[in-house]
């Protein structure tokens, strides 16, 4: 028996109204500007109903009239943007070397990008708190000066997240069992937004979802280049989080029985046999300070580029390893795009080529069943900035802030 | 940007009419005999609406009266239970050896289970068709002399199968580019239901989430132990099929790059490292012939039984390479249970301690991320089965057959 929580619910008219706030919201985002007649159009909805939808949404400072229409025949019709400008969304994101917060208003427009180094695995899980609560109120301060009510706050970790935010094991910050949102709500002394805490791979994909170039993707999967390797895993439109939140761990699946051991303690990982440790040297370097890795990433593009022939076959190497992984995940997934984030992407133009055709070989579909494998373009702010779409996303999801 | 295909979408009245006709019918599925009043107070429609309803789905032979409660306080009511006796759900499922068609009402109970033997690599795709279509025209003669009209026949296939229907490459059948649903409805001379073409690890996952005992669990994946090997993935309650229809080939992940060559042509393919081919022999045995399969592993198991070694280390080293496979597709999936089906089943008391073992070594999340492995009890009949789970699957989504 398929139980009532996975199929269809009743939908009683309080629901209608939700999901129709939510579904105007969402067209004036991506049409704007538009006016009450288009979205009547575009949606179905009649123009009664949009027009009480939209005096809510106006009345709740998510939306605004912007003059009138020219070049249009008939009579000029009152256009609309969204405004969202008494509102913020911000993700904070914890690497092993560096910090980012993001900020963005309910158009995704960027407010705030501040990214400063970090060292992960030399602090406890609460001088961490104390770190993220000081970029935090620093954020908070900057956005009451500008007059923005924060709507929320996600917090991204290079961990297994379960499902309540509880971040239970972070291997390469040495954290096990950490209520990271607790200890954060008590730093910040109970702010008036919700805390949200999640893996940092799935806020990632989230982020590409959202902003990135295969946003209109329903099946992708973000794989992070941090000091660790994980996946953020949509299908469908949707993350795909698993049964206990614990989905995407594609840095722990074993390649290689005789490879070398993994941060983890287990034997030929994907993160140990063609991870970020591995971009500079053949032999596994971890431990190392998290302070190195950005400069060894830089050397070793800057190698390639100028044709150093050792350089070049270390990454055709580390490529077709990382090939093998994502073959893997590409058969299990059949995702139309990976895309590759992180410490990658500087690499990605010798290190794809390589995963590319590892892929085709490896994996049954005709033509790696039309999966691209591509660079994110959201630079080392991706999985902040998906924190702060996931803020969004509960907005467009009808649970929109109060009457102003 | 999400486009509006992935968002919500408006509703509108009709919506909600359909939406809440597959509601009461779901809930009477898993409720009756209940009463009108008893759907209200559960769904929290109105009890005008539910009446309304109702009349409907018995109107369409969905649904029926029977007699009046007693043990209750108050105006005895009249209860409903689901009808759904002038229909038929129909599956059939092609393996390498054999065919088995599997009928059901509209409450899921089992109308008639066929198996016979086939030999699918001996036979043309042509041969193959004219084989399905006179085991379905046999169907279709019981179930017209039941005075039953079907609903849908969907057939499994052991191979890719893209969102179409077309079966793109079945290795173990020898099949490229069929046409499957086309040609089965020009040799059953254009039936008046619709046929449907599904890969037989998808349909099986469906066939366990709607009858199997894990059929409460959201993220569930089925793994077919035919002469191939496949994986049907659930997530958030629903098959996850992928951008082309292609995902869940487990089978063909690559597990050990110096393994022996697969079916397919690739080496160390968990289906040749831990398929059922490897179970009666410690070496690769393809091709055989699909009718020693069966033999072979009822010999195994009764070796296995009598305490025979040799066999028992055999099941010991599969189920320990099927757990490297389980462990990286529980690492990427995190499901709450794997079910082994087909040829797996009677040889689950050897293989699944040994496989569990792996997974709990591999997999990072604590307890294996609290995935169980499971035998499935659906046999032989799963993914025929699940053909017909989703034929009622698209009756529950609120395609209802028309007005009796």
């Amino acid at each position: 028996m398929i139980t009532s929580a996975t199929g269809p619910r009743p939908a009683d008219f309080t629901d209608v109204r939700a999901t129709n706030l939510a579904v105007v919201l969402r067209f004036v985002r991506e049409h704007a500007p538009c006016s009450r007649a288009d979205i009547a159009a575009s949606t179905g909805l009649n123009k009664a109903t949009v027009s009480s939808l939209v005096a809510d949404l106006i009345e709740r400072g998510l939306m605004r009239e912007t003059g009138l229409t020219e070049n249009r025949v008939g009579r000029p019709a009152t256009m609309l943007v969204l405004d969202g400008s008494p509102y913020a969304a911000v993700g904070i994101e914890i690497n092993v070397d560096y910090l980012t917060a993001i900020a963005v208003d309910l158009s995704g427009r960027r407010l705030l990008t501040w990214r400063r180094t970090f060292a992960g695995p030399a602090v406890t899980s609460g001088q961490a708190v104390t770190a993220v609560a000081a970029l935090a109120r620093r954020v908070l301060t900057r956005m009451t000066k500008e007059a923005r009510r924060v709507l929320g706050l996600t917090v991204a970790v290079p961990g297994l997240v379960d499902l309540t935010g509880g971040v239970r094991i972070a291997p390469n910050l040495g954290w096990t069992d950490v209520d990271l949102a607790g200890d954060l709500g008590r730093a910040l002394r109970g702010p008036d937004f919700p805390i949200l805490v999640d893996n940092d791979a799935n806020l990632g994909a989230l982020a590409e979802h959202r902003f990135g170039s295969f946003g209109d993707t329903d099946n992708l999967v973000y794989v992070t280049g941090e000091a660790g390797t994980g996946a953020g895993v949509i299908m469908d439109g949707r993350l795909r989080r698993g049964g206990q939140g614990f989905s995407g761990e594609f840095g722990h699946i074993q390649i290689d029985p005789c490879g070398p051991t993994c941060g983890c303690g287990r034997p030929g990982c994907l993160e140990a046999v063609a991870g970020i440790a591995r971009v500079s040297t053949d032999k596994p370097v971890f431990p190392f300070s998290p302070a190195e890795i950005e400069p060894r990433i830089d050397e070793m593009a800057r190698l390639a580029a100028a044709g150093d022939r050792q350089a070049l076959n270390a990454l055709v190497g580390i490529g077709t390893d990382l090939g093998r992984g994502l073959a893997i995940l590409v058969n299990l997934l059949n995702p139309q795009a990976v895309v590759l984030g992180g410490h990658y992407v500087p690499l990605a133009s010798w290190l794809i080529p390589a995963a590319e055709a590892e892929v085709r070989r490896l994996v049954i579909a005709p033509d790696a069943g039309g999966c691209r494998i591509v660079a994110s373009g959201l630079g080392y702010g991706a999985a902040a900035l998906g924190g702060a779409a996931r803020v969004l996303d509960s907005v467009d999801s009808g649970r929109l802030p109060g009457r102003g």
